[in-house]
């Protein structure tokens, strides 16, 4: 079947992208192949367009890893799948359960695994998921990296539920898809931007109070004072080391940060005295695995949630889908459709 | 019934500590009244002596928090001792089971509740637990700290059994007990110091590996490779953020570093990407709590686990004690008799 | 300060119950008096009445431990509570965190300890905690045995949340609870009850499937039907031996069964084969410790959760509230108002 | 290549074992050749071959699913093994990690899929693990499901530590796992049996303290008196519906009953209240995935565990081997070498 892919070629960098026409073979034994109908974009998209996420990684590469397809062809021995499923594909392919390892966080989509940005690609049937039988194509499409680091955040580190509070820093795919699925878990939602517009539409989702960090510099002992002095029990940080100082300040005693980005800057002074004293854990989340993507399609099929999609580019246009990333004004997620 | 107490008095310092003759209450409701037979010291001690810990607490003090004694007297309403009865103190005097809570963590012995060098003193029943029966005096006051804050390392914020890999830094209490209990979980222990005669009394007491980081500074790596590559399980941290950068090459990906000290330097430059990246938890402990103490003593019963005393003084040498904690040349905990 | 209490006096059943005058004191050192604004009832009040629940309890005794009440006083020594502060008593009186054990559960409210079925009482500080702001006096008075048994059954033991499905049998105060709280923890609800009524205002409270079990017999397997075939994940089973075959059938391979109750006969065949082959856990849960009921004070108040008051009785009226509850037609609590 | 492999053939029965001989293809893309070289039975086994444990099964089968061999050869895309490699075989063929589901179940050797009672057969690369290096091929062999039965029962579902106490019925092979598996834990182990014999041979391993049950019929009581009246803290629970009444005495408030077997008769009149009233958890076992077999096998190799095989047969006497289970009287399990 012939196919389109935008490839990283020649060299690293936007101006490094290229619309290629290929072929995609029939499935084999246990794969299915996948016609992509929206393909979800993520900051690690861009580093890796860019080079600054593995400069090691061979050329060419399809980027992305975030999609939603339709099944068009099953190979033999697939059994859990048919022809019009519509599906998700998980972000570490040998990832199933259990404890992270080496291997099972290797195989990545969109390096060093071919990437999703491609009109159709197969894929061994352990490495999708049936897609939320209630979200668009677009919306589905942004599961499995954003949705998953927020659902394995909250649940499978941590034990947030009604009567609990919850601290998103900034309004990034993963802190919205936190905001939603913290409400959904029955927990208080605190949310940080430098937009006061921005504050509103996350009010307009179900956050409990908004603190503009541009007028309120020390917005961790806000939001500390916002749950009144306790401090939140769980902090989404994916700001980095910079942010890190004010997320201490805002977390309750015995509290958890979830370490998930690090837009800010990889390195900074940090004192570890307040992780001791107070008890704290820091816990780094990488997207999460198999089982955890299934049982976020559960949730958000149960509480029908739909992820907020920014703004939807054609095929044709995903160099303009990645400036849009890398300006950085949006809310929610940025899309591109193949079709 | 009369009684004599050490006393941070007058000013801060080591010689600010003046031997006072004092008198004990009988028990009231809910009481018991312990002769101290034996009280252990740790480096909060000696800040807090020095008045570095917490400059604004109240003076006078009688300083420490690691005790064993004996049961002399009992007050109305209590059922779960008698006299005679060898017994040990919470550190948290409030902490009975649960998860930390500022009150819970607010009422510790030595600062600001007055503490254990004395030769006698009351507490609530729910203040103290049975002592190990296969422990002498000095053995069994090392445990309300040193050997609490390892085990709950271990076992309620880790997960730590046979097959298993733990890397303890250096050869202090927490680390010891990290050691001599983590053999008894069935781990494997692999223990860092600056000195070759104390790697080999650690292997002596059951540790696999020793690394002598004067030597081996680039000691995280070598611990990585003591594990075929793969990395320790679990880190116990007591250096603080200066060794915190090799405690996170040396821990594996989803492992644990239990931030137990700050010795080495309370603040340092951090990079949170090998946290994410690599999925690690940071998890600060705060001593435990009585439950905790509880299963400890069990624990100890069950391995007949004999904690390592480095040096006994008698009760009118604490303050050459203190002197021997400064200079940091034990192995093992120094304590003092008080008869 | 002169009160008014219901005693079960002379000898047990429902015309042993006499309404005595008496003296509360004054609260000692750490206690709080509390001025009680109404009582609800269990099953296992009417039990401990009739002399069935324990026939060696010592009478007279003051029946009852579910209450909500303002402290009118307050003792030496007292600092996290004020006279106006609206309380809730925790039926576990030294239960406060922590596993189970026999002295722990030993001291209960309504037997052997007296109970809130009174105007006045003094309680100790630990063996309260504030009530929820947002509740009436009558629905606060429900939470501590009822709801918090649902809450420990939902919350300490399983892990119930969006996407997963809980089943419930009939409509008692447990059930109800279940499914208000369910709904709040984001789970899907399915209720059994024999009156299509009742069905109806469960489904008005939030639950999504109702299945008559006069004539859907084998309603296990309906449940399971309703699941997609898989089972649902977590059952609350009040019915005891006699329903635990259908619950076995209803629960997923893995799932887990919540024993609360032995309302329907204490003993019947089992067959274990199943608990082995589909891996299902059978959990036994006796209401819950301080911490949980606090956590559950949490969410009432954040998620507004208004608990399910079938009808309030005067306090000289009493003893027909128990008829009411022997009855069994109530849909929700039954509660006593002592002013 | 040639192979000689048991199978149950024409109808169930022992003698419907014939010895037959056939051919195994090359290993395919993904999996490995493994030439057994020891098979160990279960009770499982002989009720398959009997008939007994899926009568739908169909013919012919291979029976048994425990084995140890040598690799000797691989397919393409084969990267985690290397000819010459030692492995062992996962019980459940497609239960990696997570929670189990009816897929992942349903994939297990020795019925439905062919067993191990052969001398070569293709596995995928899943579907074994490395064995333990101090391991001989017949200690080797009986790990994939007594020893992962009693591994999950301990480690997986419990939380067994220095301290606590564990009760194992019988000497059966998952009963003297969990004997040497509790004791590298650091538990201490009570064990039953109605041979006196046998139970000194189980202090020999480790155990504590011996029951015999034919001289001491209420051994559930006798066990609680043993742990100085608390009760157990974990009972493996091999018999079935008929002892489970002893189990309940035996263990603590707030103890776990593993359920693993159901030897002595499926059905039996079970009273709920004291798992209600004591809190008590029954946990089936259903053996259990790949990374427990993993973690058991680093386990096993740290601490030197070497499991116990009464007798071990000749290929060509497996009918005798499998007799001999039917007798019972065996110590330690029962061996087939191929070779």
């Amino acid at each position: 079947m012939k196919t389109r892919s935008w490839k990283i070629q020649g060299s690293f960098g936007l101006d490094g992208l290229r619309l290629v026409e290929g072929e995609v073979e029939d499935p084999g034994p246990g794969e299915v192949q996948v016609a992509i109908r929206a393909v979800s974009l993520n900051y690690r998209d861009l580093m890796m367009v860019e080079g600054s996420y593995d400069p090691s990684q061979d050329l060419p590469l399809v980027p992305c890893s975030d999609a939603a397809g339709e099944v068009v062809a099953v190979g033999d021995e697939v059994e859990e799948l048919a022809v019009g499923d519509r599906v998700i594909p998980c972000f570490a392919q040998g990832w199933i359960a259990g404890r992270p390892t080496r291997p099972r966080l290797r195989r990545t989509l969109g390096g060093p695994l071919p990437g999703t940005l491609t009109d159709a690609r197969n894929f061994p049937v352990s490495g999708v998921v049936k897609a939320p039988e209630c979200l668009s194509w677009e919306e589905a499409a942004t599961l499995p990296c954003a949705g998953l680091t927020a659902w394995s955040a909250l649940t499978l580190e941590g034990d947030l539920g009604p009567g609990q509070t919850l601290l998103t820093l900034g309004t990034g795919g993963v802190s919205l898809f936190a905001l939603q699925l913290g409400r959904a878990l029955g927990a208080e939602v605190l949310v940080t931007s430098s937009s006061d517009e921005k504050l509103e539409r996350a009010r307009n989702l179900g956050a409990r109070h908004g603190i503009n960090y541009s007028t309120e510099s020390d917005w961790g002992r806000k939001a500390k004072e916002l749950t009144g002095g306790e401090g939140v029990d769980q902090v989404i940080e994916v700001g980095g080391a910079k942010t890190l100082r004010q997320s201490l300040q805002a977390v309750r005693i015995g509290g958890t940060i979830s370490v998930i980005g690090v837009l800010s800057g990889a390195e900074a002074p940090l004192s570890v005295v307040p992780i001791l004293m107070r008890r704290i854990r820091l816990q780094g989340i990488l997207v999460g695995h198999r089982d955890g993507l299934h049982s976020l399609v559960r949730a958000v099929d149960a509480r029908e949630i739909h992820p907020v999609v920014d703004r939807t580019f054609p095929f044709e246009e995903a160099p303009a889908a990645f400036e849009h990333v890398k300006e950085g004004k949006h809310f929610g997620k940025i899309v591109i459709r193949p079709d």
